[in-house]
C-alpha cells in the first residue's frame, strides 16, 4: 500500500487557530477489503466551517476528535477497487479528509458520489459544483425565495459560495451586489463574475460607513442578503434591508475565533419584519440533485467562472487554511494532493 | 352633538413618554354625514406598539401626527347611524382612537366590526379576541408552527397577547412556559392560565442567571419562542433554543425608547439553525376569521381567562399607557369611557 501523509488535529486554538494546532502524520494506508475502494485526492478542499470544528463547543457538528486526521472535502479517483459500483480511473467526490488517500466502504450511503470531468473540471466539484455551490443555491431559492428585479447582497462574495450566490441571483433576474476585502477582489467580482456593484468592506471602519455605500450600490434596499461574515458586515446590511427582507444566515466567520459578535439592531428584524433564517446544507440532501445540475450548467456555459486558490502538496495544508480565515484566498481554497 | 374629550400627542419623547407628551382635549363630535355612524366608545385599548408611534422615525407604521388625536382600537356601541349597515345599539369594534366618540364612514372596509357579546364581553374583543389574541394566534400557528409535545415560551406572559399564547399552545398540546415580572404575575400565567411554568425576570440581574432558570424550566429546550421584550430576555432564550427552533419576533418593548438593545448571541441562530421572524399582525388580515373564532371558543369555554386592568376615563389614558410601558399593568390594559 502507498504512503499516505495526512494532517491531524494536535491541539485545540485558543482563540485564533494556528500552524500549531495540526501536526503532521505519514503512515500507509490500510488494507482495501472487500466492498472497499481506495481513492487516491487530487484536491482537498479547505472551508470556514472547519475553523468552528476545531472547537470543542455544541454546534451542529461533533467537534473534530484530537489526534485524529482532519475531516473535509475530497476528489480524487478510484486507485484500487473492490467494489462492484467503482472501477479503477472513475473521478469520485467524498469525504476523505485531509489526506493523501482514503479507504471508504462502496456501499454506505453518500460515501462517494461519481462525477463527470468531460465539461467540468474535478475541482469544481469540490466548489461550485459541490457544497459551497449547494450551500448558495439553498440560501437564494429555499430561504430568500428572491423575485425578478430585486436585489441580492452576499458577504464574502468572491469566495466559492459568493460567487456562486450571485450568478445565481443573475440568472433570477436580480440585482446582484457583493461585498468582499480589497479592490481586486470587487473588481473580480463585477467584471468576471458579473455582479453588478461590489463593495470593498476594508474601506469602512464601522457598519454606518459600510451602510453608506450599500445604499449606493443598492438604492432600492436589500430584498435578500446571505450572510458568510457576521459582525458589523451583518449590522451595516440589516441597516439597509427592504420590508419582508429575507436573510440566509449561512456563516459568521468574524465570531469563529470565540470573541463576542452581537447584532447591533435587533430592532429593525421587527420594524421591517425580516425573515431570517440559519442553515446547514448537508441537511438538506434532496435539493443536492437539483442544485447541482443547475451549477453544473452555469459553469460549463461559462456563466460562473470559478476562481481558485491552489495551494500545493497536504503539508502546505494548514497555512493554506489559516489564510483562508483570514481573507487571503481567492475563490476556492483548494489544496493539490496529486 | 355630545361633547367629546380626546387625548392628542402634544410632543414627542425624549427618550422615555412621559405624561407631558399628551394633551386633553375638548370639543363636539362633529356632525354625521350621510353613509356614518356615531360610536359612542366603551373601552379604549392600550397597547405597546403605540409608543413606537410616538416617535418620528421610519418605522412600519407612519408616525402619530402631533395635535391629532392618539390612534388606537376601541370597543362601543352605536350611538346614531346614517348608513343601513348598522343600527343604534350595534356593539362594534373599530380604531377609534384616544377619545369619547368617533364618527366613521361605515362603508370603509375594516373600519368598524360587529361584535356579539352574549359569550363574550364587549371588553375582550380588544384583547384575547382581539388584535392581541390574534397576535399570538399568527406567531404560534403561522411562524412557530407548534408539534404536540415541544416546548414553547412566552416574555410578557400575564399579558394579552402572551396569556393568548398559553392558551393556544396548551390546546396544541404543547409545554407552555411563561416569563414575567414579579411572583403575582408568575402565579396568574401558571394557576389561572394553565402554564406549565413561570419564570419572574426580575429575579435575575442578567441573560445568563435567566438562561439557567430557563433551561431548569425547559428540561428538553426551546422548540419556539414568541418574543415581546427584546434585551436580556431574548438573549436569555436564545441561549436554550433547540436545533430548528422559530422565533415569533412581535415586540421588543425594551427597546422602546431608544436605547441601544443589541442581540448578544447570533451566532447561535446560525449554529442552531433557527428561523427567527419579525411580523405585524394588520398585515395579515386573511388569518382574522380563523383566529377570531380558535380565541372566541377559548374564552367563552373558559380555557383562556383574560385579565384586564381598567382606568377610569379618558383622562387617566395616559398615566395607564405610561404604566403599561413600565409592567405595570396585568392583563389587557383597557380605559373605560362609558
Amino acid at each position: 500500500m502507498p504512503t499516505n501523509k495526512q494532517i491531524h488535529l494536535d491541539s485545540r486554538p485558543q482563540g485564533e487557530a494556528a500552524a500549531g494546532n495540526f501536526k503532521l502524520v505519514t503512515g500507509q494506508t490500510p488494507e482495501v477489503r472487500e466492498g472497499q475502494v481506495l481513492v487516491r485526492h487530487h484536491f482537498l478542499s479547505l472551508d470556514p466551517y472547519m475553523r468552528g470544528q476545531m472547537n470543542d463547543a455544541k454546534s451542529y457538528a461533533a467537534p473534530q476528535p484530537l489526534g485524529q486526521v482532519m475531516g473535509g472535502g475530497t476528489a480524487g479517483e478510484v486507485a484500487e477497487s473492490r467494489s462492484p459500483r467503482y472501477q479503477p480511473g472513475d473521478k469520485v467526490v467524498g469525504m476523505g479528509g485531509w489526506q493523501e488517500y482514503s479507504v471508504v466502504d462502496a456501499d454506505r450511503p453518500g460515501a462517494l458520489r461519481k462525477v463527470d470531468t468531460t465539461h467540468v473540471p474535478l475541482s469544481h466539484y469540490l466548489g461550485a459544483v459541490g457544497m459551497p455551490g449547494v450551500t448558495a443555491w439553498y440560501g437564494l431559492a429555499k430561504i430568500i425565495e428572491p423575485k425578478a428585479g430585486q436585489t441580492m447582497v452576499v458577504s464574502a462574495a468572491a469566495g466559492a459560495v459568493g460567487s456562486a450566490f450571485g450568478a445565481l441571483a443573475k440568472a433570477r433576474g436580480c440585482r446582484a451586489v457583493g461585498i468582499a476585502g480589497g479592490a481586486e477582489k470587487c473588481g473580480y467580482v463585477t467584471s468576471e463574475l458579473g455582479f453588478d456593484a461590489c463593495i470593498d468592506y476594508k474601506e469602512h471602519k464601522d457598519a454606518g460607513s459600510l451602510s453608506k455605500a450599500l445604499k449606493q450600490a443598492c438604492p432600492d434596499g436589500i430584498d435578500g442578503y446571505f450572510e458568510n461574515v457576521g459582525g458589523m458586515v451583518l449590522d451595516a446590511a440589516v441597516l439597509r434591508m427592504n420590508a419582508f427582507g429575507r436573510i440566509a444566515l449561512c456563516g459568521m466567520i468574524a465570531g469563529y475565533d470565540g470573541q463576542p459578535l452581537p447584532m447591533a439592531y435587533p430592532q429593525l428584524l421587527l420594524t421591517n419584519r425580516i425573515k431570517l433564517q440559519g442553515f446547514i446544507v448537508g441537511e438538506h440532501m434532496e435539493i443536492w440533485p437539483e442544485a447541482l445540475t443547475e451549477l453544473g450548467m452555469l459553469v460549463s456555459s461559462g456563466k460562473l467562472k470559478p476562481r481558485e486558490s491552489v495551494a500545493q502538496g497536504i503539508e502546505s495544508a494548514p497555512q493554506a487554511f489559516l489564510g483562508l480565515l483570514k481573507g487571503r484566498n481567492f475563490g476556492k481554497q483548494l489544496v493539490k494532493l496529486a
